[in-house]
């Protein structure tokens, strides 16, 4: 990684994977999604066993380097290892962002964090950028796991890594997570579950640039 | 790992851990387990995150070093080298065994096999032990992952590495996994679920020595 202020440009438009779609075609979304503008993909599948994650793996891997986009493990820092990703991203309950550095050197490490206690606890730990959220409401998170808008400003004020908002990002509200201090906004359904993923990513990577 | 031989005596009762207890409680049964006799432990929880793995891996590696047993994990090379397991096992739909080699080195790694084929092609790509079975029915297994004992009598003629049984095997039929070869029985409810699972193993240890 060149610089801090790069990675901030390179985490801009942030896709995150789910298991909804067979790995077939969730390549062809990402291809489309990188072709819109995606900066980084993130593979995020926990109902995969560890043969096809390599496999994805690999994929994802394939797509980001011919885009010149980074490309990130969730969790499985094994995963991460054997398809040459960019790093990993850790939650709360995934392997802890300093057993990660082990095994993964100066690869990119990730980090969720919903309280600005979590996100000073992953910076002293050695993230090298932070997941919050849930900034909006979405299906897959209850309320104790929101922060929502003013706990993402309180976060960015505090700290210096570079910040990715997720939870609920779509184009009607991606203008208030960059006015809250975001660097990036991290996407699932919004770019997924699009008709057209490149044109959902066009749309969002406007706001970003 | 000093020898073959000496591999093949340390599989001789092989546990394999499962999601039904807390983390407190399989602690507990684990360590009555290899006051019992158990020589090998697997760590195999389909359901905890990377965080717990990492806590139940550390507290597993304690137990078996103070028993002079092994510690290995299922399918998470990462959790494996974080917790100075001494290999992992895969299955067929798990990382491979190629894969898991580059970044085990010289660790253990075991590979579950149904088929005379799957067994040849895990010794081929370097397999240290091949985990056999169902041997018989299981909850857990579907008439399409049994080899049952004709199965495993096949393969154990065939191949030169060490082979442990599993599926199944409980007090009254190991002498027959015995029987067709194997150097080692693999259980889970036969230990686990046992009244008492310390002389569950003393009873088990009986067939193996
Ligand atoms: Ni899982």
């Amino acid at each position: 990684m060149a610089s801090i202020r790069d990675l901030r440009k390179r985490l801009a438009l942030y896709l995150v994977t789910d298991d909804k779609s067979s790995p077939e075609q969730l390549l062809t979304t990402v291809r489309s999604a990188l072709e819109g503008g995606v900066t980084t993909v993130q593979l995020r599948r926990k109902h995969d066993d560890g043969r096809r994650l390599v496999e994805l793996g690999h994929g994802i891997r394939e797509l980001t380097k011919s885009f010149g986009a980074l490309y990130i493990v969730n969790d499985r820092v094994d995963i991460a290892l054997l398809t040459q990703a960019d790093g990993v991203h850790v939650g709360q309950s995934d392997i802890s962002c300093r057993d990660a550095r082990r095994l993964l050197g100066d690869k990119l490490i990730g980090v969720s964090t919903c309280t600005l206690e979590e996100a000073k606890t992953a910076e002293r730990d050695g993230a090298d950028y932070l997941g919050v959220g849930a900034v909006f409401p979405t299906r897959s998170k209850s309320d104790a796991d929101m922060c929502g808008i003013d706990g993402l400003a309180a976060i960015t004020q505090y700290v210096s890594s570079p910040v990715v908002g997720i939870g609920g990002i779509a184009l009607n509200n991606v203008k208030s997570v960059l006015e809250a201090g975001a660097d990036g906004v991290a996407v699932v359904s919004a770019i997924l579950h699009a008709e057209d993923p490149r044109r959902a990513s066009v749309e969002l990577k406007q706001f970003l640039t």
